[in-house]
């Protein structure tokens, strides 16, 4: 196996499986995942043809989402749920239908390690990042055969295509948008960023695979969370994110709840 | 009426009644509540024989604790129930029948207005604060017709009686620990302030009136929180507290709840 780098805050997983569970069985009611939370290649891809730079950029993961995911999961006790492979082998977000779930070209870059592949091999590539992947979601998604509330987190790069990005965290939403309206009306309680409903992306780009196939589909509360990526730089900066979000997510899912129908 | 001095950040409420009500209705789960939020002596009570540096201590109020209730108000969407008037005329958070509802000696403080008391002056008191005070709070707990869980805000002195207190944050409770024994568990996750079980009074101390008539009675989930006053004493002091509380006291609610029992 080849030796990850180290970026920044994170420190990839080893890759010796395609998805870790951290805090499985957690006893809070959201479960948190995280598609882009790695940006390790395994070696039988050879880098997909890319260079250092390319592999470190946000072409290939989300820099700050698995820290962010790491503290929130401590925060709220959640279970968090993240991918261990760079979403340039497969982006678990995305169904194996569409072109970009193996995408020949990113942002600014080719990848020439996904040109021209066969069905077998983009079923392969499926099979080893997609299905564990949303296994594990499902897992702890029905951990105590009750429902939970999804949240997928998401980083997304400052500038894009040479585009300064003034959004600072992006509130998305598919068909049932109850949690996400919950947060948007508590927004400015909870924080001073600049945040938007559907900014930078919208289900329209075709972004929620993840909240269609666990949330929407089994009728749970789902968002997705999309953090411009300058903010998550620092431990300083990811406590500061991770705080204000464990109580904006948690009290904006309690309004989605009947008062003090209590475990006894 | 006399014009309240400001003293810090409180600028206590004009005592036209003898209770405010912050967010009435608020939708959160939590109704927040604080008997000792004003340093107010109407003026028929003659300042009760003390100077303005008796007035202004910790034995009038809690410093610090009705700014943090009303942050804490936002963060939660809580109502939030207020005394107006000084615990010296009488402390909310004590029935009628205990001597230090009407302290003739607080601390260091003799309080000379409240010596040789008849019952009837007693009774008046008690009408003046405890019966508006307790009366808008039953209103918030069963503002929706289901209950609500309840949280009591106070503040306490670094030193008493000349003794430094080490405790930073005390959770107190009464027969029902059940919230308190999920803050507890999650307290270290939350701040890194020092957090102490029934510190530094316990119900043994009498101080869990509030907790018993409304808590423990209607079978609410209920917390008494002491947070040393001079974790209280800025602006930025009270956010930093008021954010780590709302997403410990949310995510500790949260797991005495069954999931996703969804308002359809």
């Amino acid at each position: 196996m080849r030796e990850p780098r180290h970026v920044g805050l994170e420190t990839p997983p080893s890759p010796q499986s395609a998805v870790e569970v951290v805090n499985s069985g957690g006893k809070g009611q959201i479960v948190l995942a995280c598609e882009h939370a790695s940006r390790n290649v395994p070696d039988e891809f050879d880098n997909l043809g890319l260079d250092a730079p390319a592999l470190e950029s946000h072409i290939a993961w989300d820099p700050g989402a698995r820290a962010l995911g790491l503290r929130l999961s401590e925060l709220l006790d959640a279970p968090f749920v993240a991918s261990r492979i760079s979403r340039l082998v497969y982006d678990c977000n995305r169904p194996l239908q569409v072109e970009d779930a193996i995408p020949e070209r990113s942002e600014t870059f080719d990848v020439p390690g996904n040109v021209d592949l066969s069905t077998e091999q983009r079923e392969k590539r499926w099979r080893l990042c997609h299905e564990p992947f949303h296994d594990a979601l499902s897992d702890q998604l029905n951990r105590s055969g009750r429902g939970s509330a999804l949240v997928t987190l998401h980083s997304f790069t400052p500038v894009y295509f040479g585009r300064r990005r003034d959004v600072e965290i992006g509130i998305l939403l598919d068909e049932d948008s109850r949690l996400a309206d919950e947060m948007l009306s508590a927004a400015r309680t909870h924080t001073s960023f600049d945040v938007r409903r559907n900014e930078p992306y919208s289900a329209a780009d075709g972004v929620t695979h993840t909240l269609k196939i666990h949330g929407i589909e089994n009728n749970l509360p789902n968002v997705m969370l999309e953090i411009r990526n300058d903010l998550l730089a620092t431990d300083v900066q990811v406590e500061e994110v991770a705080r204000s979000l464990s109580s904006w997510l948690s009290v904006s899912l309690s309004k989605l709840m009947p008062r003090m129908e209590l475990v006894q």
